[in-house]
């Protein structure tokens, strides 16, 4: 297993280097990234390579056994070429140039810019290849920066926009131009819809598309020249969990695996046992493993507080060990700390790595090191193992962007819509599989199509067979409003579900700020709806919960809907209280005869990896208490030997890992 | 009785659209409002016109018995122009030209724009002269769109001045050009005051003078086309309600009558019975019937939920039939619904219509309907009926725009201001008209002039003759403090009206946030004064009521000058009571001998129509309870003729008129 | 003593202007400012000077006895100006020219902007250095315009680094330009980093040190001119408290005296005991006498409400005397009210002044002729007194803007910061010197160095000293992290401070929003820390207070070292308890030996003014209620003679100045 740091030797003097590969190797460190930010120290000037200090470094850390992954340069283009090259630089809305001086400041469309990435790149393939310790690279950094809006960037619009629709009578129609009286003639007549809240939503869309396509593409003429010329390494990028400007999906497709970098959100206080954001980094990591239905690496795992300007809280003890395991449990198969040493000058001097900086092995050094000698102890168990599970829940790029052009109501939060689902099955102990529009659904037993707004045809074709052969399928408000090109389908909603679903809506409303209906369930419990709710009668379907309001008596909430094998539940609202969810998620559990090996306590998140001969419990406490969680019986513990086996005590922080056997 | 929708039938199929007509006319509806989007549909390519698909339309509809009010198409250009004529759109205060997408992007001087515009105009004058189902025009839509900075507006800027001040020593004088050295030696030296908050007061003021009068004199070159050409048709604008930024006063002058669009805010809880937003509704229809003092119509009358990313609540079963007898009550002559059927792409998907997406007629549709049958019903009796009252509040443009330039202490805003004494009128059952400063006041008894920042001395003096001669007259804080060309008046306030008032103002002060100073009045009841208060002493008046607070003991909060044979009140602070407005507005109105024909209950809205036999008393229940009033006797009932005479239970959002004949 | 008004005669008729004089002179004022607005009164057209108006002025004011001073009036260009020489306006950051129009628009850069400055102000000098009741300069008017982005001073600020670096080489190096690989090859790649919280931080700090530089060295060349011509004139300019973005030791320089403008913020309820918002104009006094350290004038007071668009709250009565005493007990020399009379125009009509827009001589003119009065009535005694005092904190601009540019921690605000301990000290009736990081420490027994986040080398070691020669040192968090590239130390914290303060801070975290944690002192009183925190470990010192958190139990909020003959403190968070300073600066008080001559009551604030033979101590009661004062036997009553002499019941915002006479 893959395990290490984020390391920038031109940080610091040679002096200093045999030192750090010391402390890294004694530290169990297998694994640097390197370079992904140091172009200029590659090509100091146009045309005048050095690789001799890199080499040197490579070497160094050879010695003491430690790999390297090499980051393409390209996130930062050289003073120098910004200089020489001004078209290098993106424009912004107003057609100002960028100022040269931060990251990510291209524009994808330049001709010099291209040119001379792809300089860097077959020069630096050529001489790394031969390198015996590197072992793959990362294509740039963290893709996703400003939008350009340049003369060539928008002439590239119109010419991708000419490539989709073969002629304007095409985009007019697909785009409902119509609308406002406006037709295009000529494909130069098209802007780009630079204010998603005015301009045509289907050309807002196609934006949206593009523009994650330019990095797509860029990405592409990368790999081409890797893929030739450095055969034996792997490629990767390292993605940002649920970022939403980029079609991962796309991004993805070219690459040997994901990676991603995990920075949980440190402003929250953890001392409030109630608190859940700590799921957000396991739908990240589930998002991340979605991608190519396959493992992943962290290449940059929090180390410390991190920041530009101001930094959030400090790790507390036992915490860096807690985050990673959650993302080894998710199918982390690498995992490397960001970063070694904090720096003392540039702008992330608070993005603070495992030393600070003094230089000194200190307490994040420690954890780090003793969860590298954890996760070497059972590595050969985790080995080749994955993820399996019948439930998966559907994250679908086209309905992110159409919700950010169109929110429909106020605070409709696509990430939040899955969470709650998302949630309620971790809070079971079932893990998920996020997918998209395109997967085969016939390999789960449960889809939750939460938002779906975007709903392709084929999409709800496949629904409507999956249901029929006896799936479970959930969905809720918004979803199946619109077709690809970001127009509403001309029939009543739930539109293409309408049969599959049971139930009719023909109008629908925001809830006001700070109002809340009240909503009985068939059990008589009490929950209430906020901010939305569909105006649902049932055909066929079963009603499980309706308003409790004047005039809106008469409508569902919740529905379900017996349909050839399989039921379609629809939930037509937000409800408020979270146990709303927890109830309904353990119903569908039961209705697809899906159950959990443990239920976890509050606070403590379960995730499973298997193969064909075992399963490996993760077991993670992610409070500041103690949890006690009963074992099946023939477990066997992994990390904390002395345990006792029925029951086991969690530490504050603590975790666990357990196997089971399974019965061939 | 007009009753119609706004149809765009260029968003869909030929095939559908004798369906629409069907479906219209056996709803009752006899009018349309079309084309205001369509500019690229009548004129596909520069110079080249087609008004066939329009023909078709028109004479299906004329088929059905339903007429047809043509909008101006100058909203929305053709994207075409905006390629060629780059002139034609405006530029932002950064330079920048708008880009073209939206719609009111235009420039108003740019030659390209208006030479386009009236060709246009002047084509479609001359072909639908001639189709007889035409019966009005709508001149562009909505006017009010975004500023333009460019050279060429700035010059007619500069021109515009020169107009009105003659000579530039004039300018420096009016403007009071003195202060930070600001003369001005040539006119070309002058800026756009391209930030309210800081350039030179008089000529923020004049700057937005300019921007109306560019709107007015757009309008007025299309009018004069129309009139020529169309000379039995009659022309009309869809106004915006309580839309600050245009001079609606000048806006109408050359119409035959005033056309707005009434979109309740419907971000509210309809479940809230204290709620008090129904009331800007009917301010916004009194403002738009003071205009010309005439009555109105309705071009867009919200079907449903509307917005164009996120919408609000959808209208409640009642609703759409209760804020349509609202304006009926309040004037209006004419109705149209917005829109047809919701449109399934662009930019207002999500503005729906009576109809949905799905195309089909349901229950907005069918309350639609209702409305039009009762409207259909009781035609004859409205028919010539207008509101009379002898109550009056002045709504004056130069003291809002002075108040957004210089609001004079936090939290002024004009609305509320205006609103405390328009909704304690209504409160009390008694109707208002909005009048501006320079109407005949002999006609009323009673004249409130909340917030006249800018009191001209025309003003001053009628206002003086009219209390001389028995008027009852009631202003308050910050009013009289500007001349016309914002200066401050160097007289003592209340300045111009001193004897008047019979009070003096040496010092004033802003309330600090959060804070709140006890007042009491004559009667010894407590209210609270917030944000501002005026250090009142009295020379001849009566003070009604004063602070209770350390050193400010001696300042009255609210006075009372007998004056000739009238009354002239002062307020010189913001009451946070609303009953201290109620007893207040109580008292004048027995001051002045005016009386209601009905008080109406708490939530219910009496508004009365009236010709020389008879009154009509709208009743109108805007809450989900059921509310009885008692009704004078020898009414008649007119909607819902099964009821009981003398008291009348409206259910929730319940309406009824009455019908009280006139002794003559 | 100098005691007058800021006049502005080119507001008003010259009929107007012996009123002015008189009125001037009965109120005791015997200077006024004038011309500081006027370029284009006295240069109307470009060449053409004007001064006869001025002379006018001048001459009138002489028969009544009151000297003038005069602003250059480079403030504010003709629009002759900005027309002909449109490269005299800065540019924002996006490229685009600011619109002339308001005040402190012009480049410092500009060729034409200066050498028309230089003019204008040669030629005022030659005309006014003969008139004898021009006693003094003030220049421009408070510097601290827009920054300017043009080419020319981008250039500007390549060149001021280069004098700075004096090689690339060094540069790279001083600003940790390895970092992100944005290393320079030549100086004219270096960027202005337009965005302070993206760009390089020592970048940043070098850009916020070369603007601040642009004024003092604008500054500098009037005051050589007026040097030369006008030898006998002292020369000022109008400062502006705690105004952070120009390094005001700096300004102060060349400047014979600091002279500031005091507006407290007036949007508080005075009602309200607790506040403590009166400190600000102290802090401020004390920065202003700081710079010199020597005392000020006020060159522009409080008289009423202001604002340019909303005003704030009046003062009440007393107030305008009280807050006068404040900045004479604090070292004012001089004290100038502005305005003399409310301007009826321009965007300051409600600035107001001791006069009203009417010219009446009411209520807040006579208050400043009390005030007049009685500082007339003490001169003597006040003349060539100062303020003396053995406790000093540290105020840094280096600091100042590197917070600005990276906070580490959200809420973290230097003034706060510095108020804490400030605050605590003037509780105690303590005076306080402010100074900067060069200051001389022996002079003090006690220095406060709060958030010194740039630690020179120097001054660390000059804190040894001070602190093994038996000094009281009190640091805090942030402190010495970085060094004067703002370049993080790359020693352990609290870095070159850790030998004197005897502890280790190896992690340190935010605390995260709305969480607090509690601390316990060794009196066993409990504390909540917010915000931030270290976690200090001690090596020498004591702990004076520790963390009652799981986890971070083991780390001091608070500690003592005994270090050579002297004492340091560290006090690692920010506590919300206000009485936690008050407890801390009452031990570091009996610590130092220092002691308080009175310690006033609450809301009750002291400062004393003293020569070598007696001291003056001021009493100014900041609340609307009575406060108790004892004196100290033997003292003499100044103001109030019919006092009793044991015991001082201050009025309602009263004041009283007392005088002991030292024993030589």
């Amino acid at each position: 297993m893959y395990i290490g740091v984020d390391y920038y030797p031109e940080h610091w003097s040679k002096e200093r280097w045999e030192l750090d590969a010391l402390l890294m190797h004694s530290a169990g460190f297998n694994v640097v990234r390197m370079a992904e930010f140091s172009w200029v120290f590659m090509e100091p000037e146009e045309g005048k390579f050095q690789f001799d200090w890199l080499d040197e470094v490579l070497d160094l850390l050879a010695k003491h056994e430690i790999q390297a992954i090499l980051g393409t340069p390209t996130a930062v283009m050289p003073a120098w070429m910004a200089k020489k090259y001004p078209d290098s630089l993106a424009v912004d809305k107003y057609g100002n140039r960028l100022v040269w001086g931060v990251r990510k400041n291209n524009c994808f469309s330049s001709m010099s810019y291209n040119l001379l990435s792809e300089r860097i790149i077959k020069t630096m393939a050529e001489h790394f290849s031969k390198i015996s310790n590197v072992i793959g690279w990362q294509i740039d950094n963290e893709f996703g920066g400003p939008i350009c809006y340049c003369e060539i960037c928008h002439k590239n619009f119109q010419e991708w926009l000419k490539n989709k629709y073969q002629s304007i009578e095409n985009l007019n129609k697909s785009l409902g131009t119509h609308f406002w009286g406006h037709k295009f003639n000529y494909w130069n007549e098209i802007p780009i819809p630079d204010d998603m809240n005015t301009h045509n939503p289907g050309l807002c869309l196609d934006w949206k598309r593009f523009c994650s396509w330019m990095n797509v593409k860029f990405q592409h003429n990368q790999v081409k020249i890797l893929r030739e010329l450095c055969p034996k390494h792997f490629i990767t990028h390292n993605f940002m969990g649920l970022y939403p400007d980029i079609n991962y999906y796309d991004l993805s497709e070219d690459l040997d695996h994901v990676s991603w970098d995990n920075y949980p959100v440190w402003k929250d206080n953890p001392f409030n046992e109630k608190q859940e954001i700590f799921y957000g980094a396991s739908l990240s990591a589930d998002v991340m493993r979605g991608l190519k239905q396959k493992n992943f690496w962290i290449m940059e795992q929090t180390a410390g507080p991190g920041g530009w300007g101001s930094f959030g809280r400090n790790t507390l003890p036992g915490e860096i060990k807690k985050i990673s395991y959650q993302q080894l449990a998710h199918g982390a198969d690498g995992i490397i700390w960001f970063r070694w040493r904090t720096c003392t000058a540039g702008r992330e001097q608070y993005w603070h790595g495992l030393l600070g900086h003094d230089g000194k092995p200190l307490r994040r050094y420690k954890e780090a090191a003793e969860t590298s000698r954890e996760f070497h102890m059972i590595e050969n168990e985790i080995k080749d193992t994955a993820i399996k599970t019948q439930a998966a829940i559907i994250y679908d790029y086209d309905s992110i962007w159409a919700t950010q052009i169109q929110p429909s109501f106020d605070g409709n939060n696509y990430v939040e819509n899955i969470h709650r689902y998302y949630n309620a099955l971790l809070r079971q102990g079932i893990n998920v599989d996020i997918i998209k529009q395109d997967e085969d659904f016939s390999k789960y037993k449960i889809i939750i199509a939460s938002s779906l707004y975007i709903l392709k045809k084929s999409t709800a074709d496949k629904i409507t067979t999956y249901v029929k052969n006896g799936g479970i399928f959930l969905t809720d408000f918004r979803s199946g409003v619109k077709n690809e090109t970001n127009i509403c389908y001309d029939i009543t909603l739930p539109g293409l579900l309408t049969d599959v679903l049971g139930i009719e809506i023909e109008e629908y409303s925001a809830i006001p700020l700070n109002t809340e209906y009240p909503i009985k369930n068939v059990d008589g419990n009490e929950y209430h709806a906020i901010k939305y709710m569909d105006w649902i009668t049932v055909k066929n379907a079963e009603v499980l919960a309706n308003y409790q309001v004047q005039y809106l008596n008469n409508f569902a909430a919740l529905t379900k809907n017996n349909f050839g094998k399989g039921r379609a539940y629809y939930a037509g609202t937000i409800i408020k209280e979270e146990n709303f969810y927890d109830e309904l998620i353990e119903n569908i559990l039961k209705d697809s005869g899906i159950s959990s090996v443990i239920k976890p306590p509050l606070g403590v998140e379960i995730s499973i990896r298997q193969d064909s001969s075992k399963i490996l419990i993760f077991l993670i406490n992610h409070t500041i208490n103690k949890k006690e969680v009963k074992v099946p019986s023939g477990a066997e513990i992994l990390i904390n030997l002395e345990r006792i086996k029925d029951t086991i005590i969690l530490e504050p922080f603590g975790v666990e890992v357990i196997k089971i056997k399974k019965v061939l």
